[in-house]
């Protein structure tokens, strides 16, 4: 199961460092891309996909529970002791999630304490949040992308092609440029939660609250998501 | 038949939902991509084809009527029953791209719905529009960009690479920043057609009229380009 | 020869076609990419680049004099026959690169001849021009641009990878952005002056002069650096 | 050595004319490039190692000490010989990276002289500073971006990809995304003081001091970070 628990950790942790990262480059006061537009966020997200399917590899590389639970809606068993690898993929993906957003925060910490930095910036480094609050139609639009996500991925092993980690991060760059408008695509619980449990608990001056009225929404949308991808994957035998 | 409908249809909802996605995320007003520029939107639309090969491999991922004709012109029988298959790849790519403006209309209701959104824009999300309305000249546009692709896309097959879906999506995100000016690259009826059939039915706050007089372009001329394409891919050797 | 000539033709064609097209996308009024910025530039030449090399790769994908007078002071005598092989690429290539222009020209037509396009916006869809005027210094601009890129590119034939046309799209796209800042990064006499020809002949509404003055300079200096980059690549043994 | 020594020196100045001339694109007056905001930036620098590495190939394309010293931490013995071959790789690096950055000025000569440039412009060309003056947090975005770059690194050589050069610039891009934001990124001891000499040294127009009192950071930080990074590789068997 250390095979599972620490490549998981790490790859999670270096996906949120990265993507944490380029969220409070792009948001924050006096850093070399504030206002660096959304594709640049993009490009940071998907690149730290990209860098941490590398250093995850030894697991498989899922680093989003939705991936996790899709998969295994896909019929695929994990290798045996599914229930059990489940939860080992899970609360790895957690702790990195947080520690990734914490090592952003660390990386970012001047900027996130200087008096310039605005509430609602400081949170969306961590977290999404929606553009228009309506937690039907958010639910929906992470159930979308989250699907795309798992359902591409899931397909990505019956295709032939030599770009690995190169097609998912891709893949994320272009849910993320065309799907993350209203929500700011999570399509990854641990993504979200992680860091928003981070943001309640680290000193950061003036920080508002962490918005836990939303914060079911990026948890529950992306593992439902998750879910149909893989059950839909396998009745078009894509798994 | 079914090996090429369901993928047909399911890439190219995938192509729609991510290329309508990424216009909607730039021109609705309150998404996250507000703004985001033209390079994002290019890469939106090419990673829209990057995920939807993946998801049509099964049926060789045409995803684009003037794909299909092409082939065809190109000498390639799709493998018999040639007029029959044609069909069905039309067919299936038109209920494709429906399918993936209604799915994308889905992720961005709130966005379209909003008192901000401009009716311009509302229809920009679904089907492409003129800088300037010049009906022989916007033909000429259409038919040179989707000559390109279709050429390109017959090239690739005669050429050693490992690139498979990444290149048809470098293609199309290098046709849309450098041919996308005048008419907004539909280079495919089904990408244009489909999704004003959308715009038509679906309920959107405040909408205009779905510019029909124009339809007919994004829709002859692509097919003008793509016959083109196939019959000088065969006459240069390419095919 | 015919397996060079048409090859290069259609090949420098598709360069022109998608470099000139990015520009004028960019520069020209009432386009989706106005003010799209120099990144979507660097890409719009990168990407043609890629689609130029697919369509010419029977010829070997020079697209570009420097590239053949390079591989030549490399050492690649071409296969036989190399002053005649050598006069067929360059012709070619002049020949392609005129076609291109003009074919993008036709595609952006009306906002060519729109009376808001500017003189300079017009010339620069065509040829290159410095931001400021200093021959020595331009000169040595594009030798050092023009020598990274033929350099790099005879070191490719030395390394593993599977990246093929790729590989070249994105040294472009490097170079475009890293170098392309004084003089907008001709590195090609054919890019250059075979498009500065139809930006003499063609009517443009409005059109200003085509700066014959600067003409030397974006075909000199890039036979030099890319007869530098082969006496300097077969010296470090990389040819 | 000589295997070692001129591929060093070549692939980091190499390195360097790309990204001290994305930054002068960027930054100096009256270029192309002016204003072209922080993704092309990344790209820049991220194409550059891309070229660099295939430049140095013969080498292993290090291009840093701090994966020369990540390699070493890890256990990599470089081959025999081995406090010798670091000697080696750094002295090349340095001297690489020295002249990397003049041939960057050479190119942008008269842009660095125009009486529009800004000294703090001039120097960002040529090295690194900080957004917010903080040495122990400036540290930790060093220690934290370099410790990313160079675990990442080592994690490729155990997984299977074809993508060689391309997974490191792309790496380099996203490190230049989501942690360049405090510090610029140097990330890279010779990047950053090879430079600083070379803008100390060189005669530019207007030009200020070269921020000794920083230039510590850049070199120790990175050090510390490719260390510690080879040894958590180590440590977890990436390496």
């Amino acid at each position: 199961m250390t095979d599972i628990f620490f490549p998981e950790v790490l790859g999670t942790a270096t996906l949120l460092l990265l993507g944490a990262g380029v969220v409070a480059n792009a948001v924050l006061p006096k850093t070399n891309g504030n206002g660096g537009g959304f594709l640049m966020i993009n490009f940071g997200w998907g690149l730290g996909v990209f860098a941490g399917v590398y250093v995850a590899y030894k697991s498989g590389a899922h680093l989003n529970p939705a991936v996790t639970i899709g998969l295994v809606a896909s019929g695929d068993d994990l290798g045996g002791d599914t229930a059990l690898k489940v939860l080992v993929y899970l609360v790895a993906q957690m702790i990195g999630a947080f520690l990734g957003a914490v090592l952003a925060w660390a990386a970012y910490r001047k900027h996130f304490d200087d008096p310039e930095a605005d509430p609602d910036a400081q949170l969306a480094c961590f977290s999404t949040g929606p553009g228009i609050s309506a937690p039907l139609w958010n639910v929906i639009t992470e159930v979308i992308g989250t699907f795309v996500l798992v359902f591409v991925v899931i397909a990505f092993g019956h295709t032939p092609s030599g770009l690995g980690p190169l097609a998912v991060a891709l893949l994320v760059v272009g849910i993320g440029a065309s799907l993350g408008g209203p929500t700011g695509y999570a399509i990854n619980p641990a993504r979200d939660l992680g860091p928003r449990i981070a943001h309640a608990l680290l000193p950061i001056k003036g920080k508002g609250g962490s918005n836990w009225s939303y914060a079911w929404i990026p948890v529950v949308a992306p593992l439902i998501g998750g879910a149909l991808a893989g059950v839909a994957a396998h009745a078009f035998a894509y798994a």
